[in-house]
């Protein structure tokens, strides 16, 4: 597909977006085992969730625009967030301070989409895609509350767990 | 090193971003021949001198804590990032909407230093590193006014050039 129109641009970060959202599914459930603060155990686990919601509003974009959601090319922005998560997940530590880095992990994912999603609503909006804005505009505020609510899971408890290791 | 303490993973994470930008620096001048509008062009090299400014700044704070800014670790989220923005300049189409994705793709390695900053402002915060954390927050403005800098030029000019094509 040749980036010849807006429109190719925009369908081309569409079918981006939607292999990133893919790939976050896979990795979630690992960063969600690996979490040892059961309230970003389960802000993660909702965040899977949403994600799963966020694909399936993609799949309702790819409709109203009458293109396919298929594509050969992997994002490789998301490719490379969720190999520096997997790495830190490898990391010997203790448990407290690994959870700080998750979130750490975790939110860098979140602006990815963030800077994604506001583009995505910009160039929507000059094409006339009403309903496509709609869709993704939904899912950018979901987007910016779950980094918000890992912020706030940081600031109220992981980052105070783990600066009070090592704890022997 | 082990992750053992707040004050390892804050290390394990300069350690990082240190990559990233070391990385931004060798991909940024691709960027800048890539783009067509002049505007966006003298951004990205306005960019470039502020990602040694941060380099330097970095480097002072490595300095501060006694520790040193080498590690055998490469950024895996950057690379990942920047292959995405290597991808697009590799693209067939029209000039003005390949600009239009360049500031995409820019926008998401301004949104990974966002993320990333502002933990780091946090932590160093934590664990009492206060001209650690006056340098950082310094580059986290530097990041933000980037980012809204990049939005500023897609809306007065570059969408709607991309928006005009094709133009035969």
């Amino acid at each position: 597909m040749e980036l010849n129109s807006l429109r190719a641009l925009f369908v081309h970060e569409l079918k981006d977006v939607y292999s990133a959202e893919k790939q976050i599914t896979q990795a979630l459930p690992k960063m969600i085992k690996g979490a040892d603060n059961p309230e970003l155990a389960s802000a993660l686990e909702d965040h899977l969730r949403a994600t799963e919601g966020q694909i399936e509003r993609l799949d309702r974009i790819f409709k109203s625009l009458g293109e396919s959601s298929r594509s050969n090319k992997k994002c490789h922005g998301m490719e490379g967030l969720l190999e520096e998560g997997g790495e830190l997940l490898k990391e010997k530590g203790e448990p407290e301070v690994l959870d700080a880095g998750i979130i750490a992990a975790a939110q860098k994912v979140e602006h990815y989409e963030i800077a994604t999603y506001g583009t995505l609503i910009t160039w929507a909006g000059m094409l006339g895609e009403e309903q496509a804005q709609g869709l993704l505009e939904e899912t950018l505020v979901e987007e910016k509350e779950a980094d918000q609510l890992l912020s706030q899971i940081a600031q109220s408890a992981v980052n105070a767990e783990a600066m009070a290791q090592p704890a022997r």
